[in-house]
């Protein structure tokens, strides 16, 4: 399957069309931003570390009955995936407290909440991606009753599979931001990454940060972080 | 029933214990806040329109099978109602698009939405009252699983019979808030007031704001909107 032209070029990732209309190259960048697109760095190594890791969690969840973007892993950096219609809200589920939750409502970070919660942000980079709940969602038509039950049901299911998944190889799944996309035929499924860009990693033992929070907070060891996430995933 | 001390004074109002534990008295003050409390004034007769029009509205909803805080009317400006602890989230119910929402959304206002919207803010003056949904809610024990599901089904009714009722007197309902509170024995009942302070009226016809928006955004007229709504429920 070969490139063709460029459809869109985000903060982290190309996307590309292929000679089928129904399937697109994702390509993994380096580049990082944070707090809103003030901050921009470059971490090495990391397009190739979220393209495989986020390969192999699809498989996992494909495995456990979430459907997902992915169809092949074309080398390090590339993966062939099915083309979506994005649905314009960033799917949040917390497990643990931190981030814009713990300053939102004026908590600490690491309180273990009994059950997960689950919120949605507007993707609109315009309005700063607000906090939209779902009755806000639908009477913005941003997405059906039945999308956000299903999204909702899916979010839910990611976090089972991944906080047991990760837990096993000493990592607690803090939090994490799903996106999820529509199919020419209206079916939803998972689609973006899932990465320690898009995922909250503490080690099990120590609450030692293994994701972006390190680059956000500059705090040093972001490839190191990377690539201990990495070695855990694939334990090389 | 005698005024003793006062237990709390907020923006608008003022409480008093009472000889009987379980009941105080509120009493209605003419000043005016707004913009999370930048902004500051006072409306002339606000206080006993507010009341009255607060008490006319409990008896509509008890009737309606919503039980409220009201007990008796002492005066123009003071009610007896029963004594609870206030749930720390302001419930929002929206018709029609306005305010925040528009802002937030990016969205005009005046759109009519196909079933109306909940929201939830956090009841914090230092967190100036951030939106939170049920799930944060409960994983911040804000208010119980079985709270919440009762006062989006009573906040949904309230909704049903003031929508209906104002628009007999030529009124759209365009949103409102509503506080809920917690009796000794733990029943949730409806607390607060229903004014032209917590809800947005437009005229029917001409879609002119009868409410605090003419405070809030300096459009004047803002003593003659507030007679106008009382006179449209007391009819003189």
């Amino acid at each position: 399957m070969e490139k063709k032209a460029q459809l869109y070029e985000g903060k982290a990732k190309k996307v590309f069309a292929t000679e089928d209309p129904s399937l697109v190259i994702v390509s993994y960048k380096d580049d990082a931003t944070a707090l809103d697109g003030l901050k921009k760095g470059t971490i090495a190594g990391k397009g190739v570390i979220n393209n495989k890791m986020s390969n192999y969690l699809c498989r996992l969840l494909e495995k456990h009955g979430v459907p997902t973007h992915f169809v092949k892993e074309l080398n390090d950096r590339e993966t062939l995936v099915k083309k979506v219609s994005i649905v314009p809200l960033e799917v949040i589920v917390r497990n643990i407290s931190a981030g814009s939750f713990a300053k939102r409502y004026g908590v600490s970070e690491g309180i273990v909440f009994e059950e997960p919660t689950i919120e949605f942000s507007y993707k609109n980079d315009e309005l700063h991606d607000p906090l939209i709940n779902s009755s806000h969602a639908l009477a913005l038509s941003l997405a059906t009753k039945a999308e956000i039950e299903k999204i909702k049901e899916y979010a839910f299911r990611v976090n089972d599979v991944l906080k047991e998944y990760f837990l096993s190889i000493g990592v607690k799944l803090v939090d994490f931001k799903l996106e999820f996309g529509r199919l020419a035929d209206g079916t939803v499924i998972l689609a973006d990454e899932i990465s320690p860009d898009t995922c909250r990693f503490w080690d099990a033992e120590t609450n030692e940060k293994l994701d972006k929070d390190r680059f956000r907070r500059d705090m040093g060891g972001v490839e190191d972080a990377y690539n201990e996430m990495m070695k855990r995933v694939f334990g090389n």
